[in-house]
């Protein structure tokens, strides 16, 4: 099969790579119709994480079940399923508390590369949740970004508590960023402030239900967020980015007893003990256990109440996943989706 | 009148110092028929806070009440009151909230000296919380752990979650640490582990509820709380003591989406985002909002349900608070009441 491979910083190409076959018993293959680049696809690619040698990328994924091996019980071939970026039982204490991305038995998706046209998925029964029926192309988007990115940004939500009443400011204007406004609006807060100087993402934002734009960045973004909420700042902030300075707006920009919810992939960040000890912050966030809302999400997407997929603004075939690394890198496109 | 000054690490005196005057319309002044030190008077004893010249001490009181300013509508002259180490109006949309410690208009009480005979509190009828009525003697150690160390363990307890089900462990057998144990018995937790390798602080750590001690620390003693737990760690950790290795060790202590409530003022303390990140916990702390729980903490307290007060295992006149500090730093005494 074809997929794709990063050499080295910058260095994605896409080449025959092996099928992947059945080896624990409860695998499963599947045929991936649409597969994309994530935001922290970039890390690497920027040369910010280490590339050890060549790697498969893409860790988000969709698709029709090939194949399964035989401990798999409610997975069949010809369902068309999704699934999170670390496979996870599902039955350990942990993914029972709603924290599947920590699962005792969690293993990364990334490592076996969904930028490609076959994935193996290990834990099948735990990892994979199928939706009602094969869905129409014009679903296959947002339930693409159920995978990773509106997963993400609902756990960013729920992290930081957003709902009724709340005022929820938004550090960063990513996928991820632009969804965690898409679920803050679908938690009901009452005031959402995206934080974004791109005018696109300004107007996906605004879309998504946002109800106020910041662009000032650092100190003076955090000003702006005391501004417009009486001196105090936001209730809730969702950082979406994983900066020492996202963080810092972040924590700055939320009032004494608010919910920080950051799921940025923390990147050379330290947090000042005494400066977090005075803001009076809650502090949730952590890889995203997009497995525990799967099934919220998928009848969100299925019902046409939310439209996540808009966050695709660039479609390319497989073959020229190098081009969508480079658009996301110079930030010509919020996000990629690739057909193999 | 009478009252400690610290001049220099190390250095505390009790001198004579001018009887307190209402200054604001808003300000009470008590007479305090008991007073201590606290495990935060000894970062600048020690050196690690700076001391910017000849400091007034002391931070926690309860006392009756002399005069009140004319602004004071419902705290009056005689009665017994109790109030927090940050004076707060208790209406602002932040105490409205439940966090009095970070009021708008709050101010720091510790500055204005309760180490000594008298003492202003300001914002006197949103801070003071009186008893039903005098109490006896035996009630006043309890009534004074109620403004700052058992205040300070609720809040860490609250802040960690701790409650039916759940395995809580404490980092720090100070007072507040050991509080923080009376605390979890309190909102009813399963199981409590004490980390402490002093045998006097283990037995009251036992007596106020902890079913489980644990004397490894660092490294080992996250080895043990996970040994105890099935290898996932506690559900709420709570953090009493402020240092690099405290926070670390609670932290690690936690299983991912647990909870870590932690009260010991932070000092030097440097969180790495990454293992903040992957660890998946909920981080909670900072100066305890005491004055939210005073009337429920006075209750308990004037019903006998609660001794909080035995955390006073040595008690010195006033005059002699400068073996009161020697005693503590030397851990000696856990915590030293003064009688002015």
């Amino acid at each position: 099969m074809r997929g794709a491979v990063m050499h080295a910083p910058g260095d994605v190409r896409v080449e025959d790579r092996p099928d992947p076959k059945i080896i624990a018993p409860t695998d499963a293959i599947i045929r991936l119709p649409a597969t994309c680049v994530c935001g922290s696809d970039l890390w690497p690619y920027r040369g910010v994480e280490a590339v050890e040698g060549p790697s498969p990328m893409g860790h988000e994924y969709v698709g029709i079940v090939e194949e399964v091996g035989g401990a798999v019980r409610t997975i069949r071939p010809g369902q068309f399923v999704i699934g999170s970026f670390f496979a996870s039982d599902n039955t350990c204490e942990i993914c029972r508390a709603g924290y599947q991305s920590s699962c005792v038995h969690r293993e990364p998706v990334g490592a076996l590369g969904a930028q490609a046209e076959l994935l193996r998925v290990p834990l099948a029964d735990g990892t994979l949740v199928a939706t009602p029926d094969l869905p129409s192309d014009d679903l296959v988007p947002s339930l693409l970004a159920a995978s990773d990115v509106l997963g993400t940004g609902w756990f960013g939500a729920a992290a930081a508590q957003a709902g009724p009443g709340k005022t929820v400011a938004v550090v960063g204007d990513g996928a991820v960023g632009l969804l965690a406004v898409l679920a803050a609006r679908q938690f009901g807060a009452e005031r959402i402030i995206a934080m974004s100087r791109h005018e696109p993402r300004q107007k996906l934002a605004l879309e998504f239900g946002a109800t106020d734009i910041v662009t000032e960045r650092g100190d003076e973004g955090v000003a702006r967020i005391k501004d417009l909420t009486g001196g105090l700042g936001a209730h809730s902030v969702i950082e979406a980015v994983g900066t020492q300075e996202s963080m810092t707006q972040a924590i700055r920009s939320t009032r004494p007893g608010g919910h920080v919810g950051y799921v940025g992939v923390a990147h050379g960040v330290e947090l000042a003990g005494q400066e977090l000890f005075f803001s009076h912050v809650h502090l949730h966030g952590g890889p995203a256990p997009v497995r525990q809302y799967l099934p919220e999400l998928i009848d969100l997407i299925w019902d046409r109440r939310i439209d996540p997929g808009k966050v695709f603004d660039l479609e390319l075939p497989l073959e020229r996943a190098a081009e969508a690394y480079t658009a996301m890198d110079e930030r010509r496109a919020i996000k990629v989706l690739l057909r193999p």
